[in-house]
């Protein structure tokens, strides 16, 4: 049985691992979810690779809620060029789910945001590990997490490239 | 027979890996072309290094469209930062092609950019992988993918430098 | 008996190793502290790593205290992007506690900024080690360390996510 | 016989492969030069590398000339890092020779610049090579390369530091 | 018997490698000095890497005078983050000393900054390899180097924690 890595922080406002793990349950069965917190998005990039290469996880969800000050932005930059590196050093995908405090104007969007992005990314992470098809499916419509989608640019020209 | 890979997101307004597929396709036969599709474009260092070193690619395109706000832009630099290390790591040529969502004033340029770089790219791509001499021929001619070529700066007087 | 390793620099201001020490000495006993003094942050990455492997800790603090002008904060982004890619290199948490100068208004409340912070991240380092389920009941809940917490947005509401 | 790299790109709107080629075979014979050229500056780490394990060069020549805009600045900080890491895990020296198109005024002084610092970086890649002694014998002495040399600060009292 | 390397670059206006060799000499017997000069700052970290892994080097000096530009602020950090991970490649201590052009406001303050800042950190590399005791005691007491110290916060309340 395949196993999911879920990685969270005390840091963020808001419990986004459960979000993640109940999404995930509502995609099917055949998988096995399993759960870490750490304190900051700093501490997701060790955390994710020992998931993959000491838990034996097929895929991880790292997720994270920034502060808006321009050290937390220095901080989470920090924390993605790590997560990219556990990646390639694992030949593993690692989801990163980051929400910024600034993104919404107030909680409830925050709260909002959060939810949506923690859940279509969980889809996302789904889908990579067993139906990847599903993606590719998706190829260049303007998907995005947390906010509408901007859809494609004009989808009726395109099918005339040869898929 | 060698493999190509192909890799896009769903971020992307515009099917990118179709239009790569098909000058690919226009350059030659003798390779097979491998295709992914990731969320965005952080997703692709790994999935990059996977076509490599799990699809057997030889070389690999990495097509995304990043937008157009700050927070973008870390990202896309962080894409990239991880493209170049999944190319030192496998000791293998990947042509990343993004276009910004601000390079373009509107849907109809950003299309022809896109087409355009893509094309160009994928055209670099095969001759990286089957004829590197048709590159060497271009060496300092100030060529572009997407807007019109520079051109070089004084093509007569580079002439006495010994080839 | 495991052991946790404390680094910290000549150029803080406070002796944030003897802190730490003591915070951890008061958490429990079944460990062994070992400690090293590196002149600045930029030299903390190789010591944590040399801690794990030479001196065979299970965890490390990464204790410094950055200046406040623009070359130093592009010196504390180096050294952390180092002990990210540390701990990357030997799947083990390295703590990182960097009190910036400019974030108190006089040594007074600098003094307390980095005692609270140490202190909490000492706490950190404990239950990653011995006590993981003691942060992740914390998951989500707006958790700083330094000043007052944050808490998380909408605490009631949560509760309706499975766990 | 030992074989130097000479990688240059297609972006380059001067042929610094054979401004660097001329320089190096004035410089002496005792050595081969293997060439290559790539689409852009991103494209030359990984090429490097190729060329010092698949083609036993012991040292390179990384030659590009990047554009003047924002992100071209983000594509050299990106090349640079990985031309740095392409060194470490090879042991072995790449000379970068970057010229930023701002840096001239005009095309005149573009080249004037482009041909002098490629020059005197293939003299600086043939003594790290054969003559370490003559890098040696400049240590501290202000030396530039494409513009005119700064020079030493106060070369007289130098000369009280023991050799 | 233990080997110091010194590596300086043609690019300083004053000769750091003697000076650091005068101030080592200086501290004691017992150990050896390597010395090499490379062109710039982006040029140290595989000359270090390559005197710890090829010339037996137990820690190494990494000595360089960044010009005051924005092109010069940038290939410093690309200088330096390639220093961290040549230490974290080798479990070895680079001691990086470098002087900014800009930090000295005339060539007189510049050559009294650089000779200060570097013997100082001779006596680091020396500590560190033979004594790191003399670090330890020195932790938390705002040591710099090149200019005054700026000592520690509280030194009476802190002596209150427990060593």
């Amino acid at each position: 049985m395949k196993r999911i890595g879920v990685v969270d922080t005390t840091f963020s406002r808001i419990d986004m691992g459960s979000i993640a793990n109940d999404e995930l349950r509502s995609m099917g069965s055949g998988f096995r979810i399993i759960r870490r917190t750490v304190p900051g998005v700093k501490d997701l990039p060790v955390a994710c690779k020992k998931m993959i290469e000491e838990e034996d996880c097929s895929i991880v969800m790292a997720l994270g809620m920034p502060g808006k000050e321009p050290i937390d932005k220095t901080c989470t930059h920090e924390a993605s060029q790590g997560i990219i590196q556990a990646q390639l050093m694992t030949n593993t995908h690692i989801i990163e789910v980051f929400i910024h405090m600034d993104e919404a104007k107030d909680d409830k969007e925050l709260k909002a945001v959060t939810e949506n992005r923690t859940r279509e990314h969980a889809r996302n992470t789904f889908y990579l590990l067993f139906k990847p098809e599903k993606l590719r499916k998706q190829a260049g419509t303007g998907q995005r997490q947390g906010f509408e989608d901007v859809g494609p640019v004009d989808a009726g020209e395109q099918s005339t490239f040869k898929h």
